[in-house]
């Protein structure tokens, strides 16, 4: 902006010139988008594509335009055949066959120091915990993982004291009744991040009952993202890892 | 039935007769209500009265009816206003003001060896617990009580360890999240009865949350009655504890 | 222990030996793991593993290290997919089609006396009735099975009244509006395990219609347990049968 | 209408007078407003007031509109504030304290012969049976009354055997869970109307589980009104008791 | 039973041979399972097969079982794979289409002179409709069909109006908002059956929108079956149609 | 702007006031806050407090703080008390007694040509059909209102057909089951505003099925507002009368 | 009906024959089925098909009914098979891939001047969007487009401020939490109309979460329908752009 | 545990006696117990008392066992009487109207350097943001407040911008649509605390509406507390500010 004002101050634009750029910039130059893209440069990867309910096509093009800006890249809830596509047309990006996610790393992260913990209650929650490990790493987090450590058996929780000392930020992901975020929560004193799964059958409503176990948990520190969503817990995670 | 083919075959009574007396069979003599009848008595009361959504006058009249097969009565749901005008009529009722009950003792029930733990997850839960107590000590059996072991500070939990282990069946009481009853599961080897209650606010939905937590409990060996009825739990526990 | 303290004493371990052991101490040799293991001992059988939300390698998995502690294995919600696959690897494994379950029985437990009866209010309801069946069985329980004995008919439930009397512990299993299971509550003084059942269609919502039917009950001695919940109804009547 | 187009022919009115006649005729004279008043003379009254959601003056002046018509009136869901209100202006009304209702009899209905049976599970269920008794009887319908009649002691229905066959139409109304809708269509031929009412607590969510019970009953010839709506069935009893 | 006695009398059976019989006479003789038959003499059909929840071979076989009685079977929810089956052992049974029914007609029962009006909403309730008129058809009434006659265009109904005012009872069946059973049961003193449907998306929750709508019918007369319920609508229609 | 550029041309300010400026830009100068205002200018009033949730103290201070403005203010859900408390501040405020409103009327709008109609199903809608006609009425439109048209008797709608042919735009406010909306909107090609209300008992709950019947709506050109948002479909019908 | 009137008075047509002819007037010529005819000729288009519920089968039929009438004709969520079959009767009709939907054009609708503005919160919204977009465009509208403007970068949305100033009726188009409703509404004075998606996963719960969010907005001028209801959207965009 | 080793080898102390402190160690002294304690001293307070669901007796009771810990106290959802209780037994205790709360501060906490600011939607939200508010101050954090900053008039949020860029952790409360948690969480790279209140009407469902639109928001590094529990917002607020 200084350099347009100074080459009209110099005669080299005119008066109108100027006053239309004044008009583009809260939308270009020094408006919310502007802050959007400065965010997505700190944060390491610039837009996440969430797969449901897009066409393929549409996923690639979306892909190829995020491409151009550098940034890191991450789709969610992708299953194979999404992701043959995209390689196609870029052979670089990474299948996490796990988290039913694409990546494209186009620039490394600085590591953070702080341990991000990622706990599930069981093993079929491992492909929404894969999905916040693989957001979480992307970030620039060191994330360690300890799957099955069900309120059934509680002293497998007991097994992993260390790692819940450890951590600076912990992820529970659960389904079922969802208790084991509660549990956490009233064994540690840093901020718990619990992901309700669609995991369960019968009175688990897909994830309702989860969801309001989390909700209602009585213990503090704990806060809750939406059903199935990894990706929006292993990114919260990383946001309060960072600082 | 044999004496009065005898009497009948003998001219005694008239074939009329006897088939007057064959047609009330299935509903007289053999049926289901005589059963029912042997099932009070051994059980040590004849029936109980859920309070709510009855008026006073029908209260004491139903007291006032059952009185005369001379077992324990109990109510349920009932204010203090209830407990008076019954105790107008039947001076012996006994209030109990935490568990919201009025009980009439006619026959002392032989006690039962086994014990049985009531725990609730916060201090709100405990007219429920009451509930269940009141009823089961009046079948004659051996309560426990542990309260507000909640799940927030699990070592509360850990302190009560030895009852759990001494118990013969645990009732677990608990509202907002109903994390508790997994958690007891998860730890014991006994029957645990579960009771959600509608203690809470927000999405807890007074009762629906811990009412789901505990029927998906992954722990084995976890059953749940109805929100609010610790009568219900009460009863069954007595019901397992005295085999 | 003892032993560990005797050789230190003795000089044969050092301090820190000692200090590692007992560090060791609340998650190996004292601890609930523990009391876990000595639980799974007495009731038969190891773990249950829940196939749905498994994938078949994961299920794979779990049974072979399952099968090193001798204990028996159930697996349920099993397709003949996942059987196969099983199968290969544990030839000795069993599937229960009916009941979508896979057992393995590696020691014998011995027979309970008491008798478990196990009704369904459909023909519709019978998978989740032998997984019930299926369940109790392989903990030493002998069970007696009454199929298709709906409210619509009520005479069918007569004809079982000798059953209903006999047994030691009822598991009723019904969809659509699950009355059954108060009905059998009303009729006997023994404890009722009712398992709500997808079973049905409309209003049914794939089982709250039945939940809520059961858990309302004003049959008292009826508890419950999650929709479709076979494996738990089973269970559960394993427990209090036993004792 | 005949004797305006005579009077037409025979010069008596104009063109345009029968023209004016015509236009009128779809919302006077030949049209559904016409049938319903129909209607109405048939079935002994001519409109039905909620109170609920009214204001007491509105009801007042319905009243007074509906007087005019010379039929029986009937107002539900009123309490005694609303009564002593309308007696104020209509000193024949007649207050039905137990069923929260007021009626006006204006001309006396011809008796049907057919008799209508109201039973209800719980003494708490009596306010809409009542609603459903004084609805019936002021159509000119015969009505025999069971209270208290629940599921949890089964014989209790078997007493009232006699009655059941007796009936002609039979209106079970039913709270908590509702099952007992399911048993009386179990038991009889005879059209069963069902009524779920919102007593009970925790998980019958004021009425949403009998509801369900009893659209999802497995017995034939069971049909539903809104939840305590006592009005709607004993209505529905009386039009088909009629024919 | 009689006979029976006056055997016993002469000496022709023994005593015990008459407690034998009596044993079984609240069962076979006296009971409501013999009412159970009775009533389905009277009503033309032995028992409707729900094939929804039912294996194809459960199927086949109970319609074998219900062959023997003689009387009229009817099977609901099936689909042309299932009528395969059956038809492969019993020929004479015939498939409907349109209303995924299979029936066998074995007498044939006399028709009823009133007239049952099937009225829907729009085309998709046309499989829900055709099972309510196979139904009642069977049951020996004469059933006239108007379908498609909706809400948005409300002179379609107004088409109808004389076989509205010539129907004996008036089933409606609709789904999306099923606002018509309020209007016709508005039109009508005839009672009206109504039947949501699980047609429509979105906020029509597969029926609950016009379930709630029927359910809260402001037009007297109206009662209301489970979601998709064409058989119990034709059935009832049949009950109160043949009075 | 231009200003601002030409003034630092000629060096009157520095380029840092410029730049200060230009980052000021989106947020006083060309931003929506602006156009915010002119959009309430247009409309007729400043801003709408509803009162519900908020303390007495602050609506009046609420209020106090618009009368600035000197455009026409309206506030909703509003009981007597908390209008005497601003008519102690304001005495020109008006209380509209049935809709619930305070309003205060500081400038005259314009008439608008188009008629608004009113209906409702029942008496018990009238508070929030009058919420609609205040706010309508305010914003300069003529309003009809016809009340308590219900579906019940058909006729009452058919008697004001000609109100419903002259109306530019029509809100249709009804509770129970709501099927008012669907018929309105079969019979009339204008744009029909549906407003459920909370009005009804049982299955109604609270709105829910008018709310599910309205959205469902198969009549085209029906559109719906919040449960008892007569406030929302007045002010909507305004913005669409007036073009 | 005049020349009914006279040719009766002359004697040409009998009192009967008048009584006959004046029987179907409120069905026939005055009714609102003429009007109803009259309302689709103004609209530009007969009538809308559902396909959803209906059979390929059905849906040519009412094509080829609806075909005689010469008014536009369109067909909702029709899948690529049904457009085939009627492609192979209709030759005419178009297919819209992303629509969903048949359209036949029959007569041209003579152009609005007001604009209708479809934005769309994401890419996965856009089936509906274009629904609405298809809807207005055969009624004679000209619709602006601007997709994937979502509330997650905010910028996006003020990139399109103009063409949101510029539009005389806006549909704003959004799954998951649907907020854009909100923001769009806050930020214009012109009618909003709101269409929920079922797009997302988990707690968006297939449309329930957005149709919450739009119903609850606290911007004023905003209208919902049903969930996945573009073509609602768009009818009524035209309807209120039209005026 | 060196020492008592060491005791033991010097033979101070016998081998039973070792075990008997090795058996308490998981529960005495390396516990949880003890973390827990360590817990609450590093975040500056022991206990918080939900008041909701607690006698003022057992409130009070609570509070004066709290005492002797020295740490800050809070109690929420806590009225004027409880706090009158309180004080007369601790003077020193503060209530804080407009949060609902009572605290007691005996340590102060070193101030936070970063900044939490609260924005609310509307003015109904301002209690539930208070008790944010106070629950993070009591922890030594800087908080900033902007009431009433609601979506309907974007601008508002606008003014604040400077404070949003400023906010190290933001906490943001809405009731209604709850629409503000998904602008501000797409405004800024912070994390943002989204808390639904049961601010509003109809089918805001008690906080059901923008509880599913916070947790289904598209804007990143959004995650959700309970309703109204402005408690938990702050304390986690207080947690990851505090790092």
């Amino acid at each position: 902006m200084k350099k347009i004002l100074e080459d009209y101050k110099k005669g080299k634009i005119s008066l109108n010139e100027v006053l239309e750029q004044i008009k583009m910039l809260p939308y270009k130059d020094l408006d919310f988008a502007k802050i959007d893209t400065h965010r997505h440069l700190r944060k390491g990867f610039s837009e996440t594509i969430l797969c449901k309910g897009k066409t393929t096509e549409q996923i690639v093009k979306i892909f190829q335009n995020l491409l151009r800006e550098k940034h890191n890249i991450i789709a969610t809830k992708a299953n194979k055949d999404i992701y043959l596509a995209v390689k196609k047309k870029i052979p670089d990006a990474i299948y996490h066959k796990q988290a039913n996610m694409i990546t494209l790393v186009q620039e490394k992260i600085p590591p953070n120091k702080g341990k991000i913990l990622v706990i599930t209650a069981g093993t079929s929650d491992i492909p929404i915990a894969e999905e916040a490990v693989v957001t979480a790493e992307i970030m620039g987090n060191s994330v360690e993982k300890c799957y099955d450590v069900g309120v059934a058996g509680i002293h497998r929780l007991f097994d992993i004291k260390d790692k819940i000392f450890d951590a600076n930020v912990i992820i529970v992901i659960a389904g079922m009744e969802g208790a084991l975020a509660s549990i956490v929560g009233g064994l540690t004193s840093k901020p718990v991040i619990a992901v309700p799964t669609s995991v369960g059958y019968g009175a688990s409503f897909n994830g309702i009952a989860p969801l309001l176990t989390m909700l209602n948990s009585c213990a503090e520190g704990v806060v809750v993202v939406n059903i199935d969503n990894g990706f929006g817990a292993g990114y919260f995670a990383g946001l309060i890892n960072r600082k």
